[in-house]
């Protein structure tokens, strides 16, 4: 994978996020990952399915990158995120940004997860024990009861 | 290695942290990765030594995991610091707090490198382009012209 913003259906391996934003002016590494948990609110998720427009997803996700080296001085920034089937436990989304001090490698990665709810179009459908859903927005304001959204009624940002 | 938290003179894993933390509560989980810089303050490191009393580095590793379990609901800690001769970029220490929410993943991981560098008997020499300087303590307030600091010197938390 040479690609710095990714979307896959294999699994993600940390390390490739990482090792895209590690060198020498570099002193701090910040790593977000988001996984799949079993219980929400007292329901119980089997599996989840994600799906997204890959093409303009992975747009998305580098724009976050721009936004974020706007943002802070000195920073690289790399994000996967994985759709298909998820099991419990399983990586989603890997997000990795390297500053010169820690400081700016956490704001910047905290940045980053928000603005990937806002403005990337993936969606999930979530397979609880009793019944599926999917989740219209991945901020799970809107949900959509039979199929995911069209790319028509996609927010633009 | 089996311990959750961990000094070593070999090459850290970032994902050895990760899967020790990983579990089907945790939705979230932030590393942090610190890793040797080039240049700091425009002097040109060339590479690092660490050298650390381990067994009660390792304590103190492991005391910062359970405070970070009395601070915040629900969590899992790892971290692991290496010692000996580290190369620029190479990777000095590895966070990983596992949480249910994302919020709490990030605040737990940042505390856990502020409270490193206040409690974790560990000490780096510089080894500059031309001269190196034992930093006698992690938050780089006392310097050591000559050899790290005797044990009975350590500050007591």
């Amino acid at each position: 994978m040479d690609k710095q913003f990714w979307i896959t259906d294999q699994i993600i391996d940390v390390n490739e996020c990482i090792s895209k934003v590690t060198r020498a002016e570099a002193g701090a590494i910040n790593t977000f990952i988001g996984t799949v948990r079993e219980f929400t609110k007292g329901k119980r998720t089997v599996y989840l399915e994600y799906q997204a427009y890959a093409s303009m997803a992975e747009k998305k996700l580098a724009q976050i990158g721009e936004e974020i080296a706007s943002k802070w001085e000195n920073t690289e920034t790399s994000i996967a995120h994985r759709i298909g089937r998820l099991e419990i436990s399983d990586i989603a989304v890997v997000i990795a940004v390297s500053t010169p001090h820690r400081n700016d490698a956490f704001e910047a990665s905290r940045y980053a997860i928000e603005r990937i709810k806002e403005i990337v179009p993936i969606w999930k459908k979530e397979h609880w024990e009793n019944g599926t859903l999917w989740i219209g927005d991945q901020k799970e304001n809107i949900s959509y009861e039979k199929s995911m959204p069209k790319k028509e009624d996609m927010q633009n940002d």
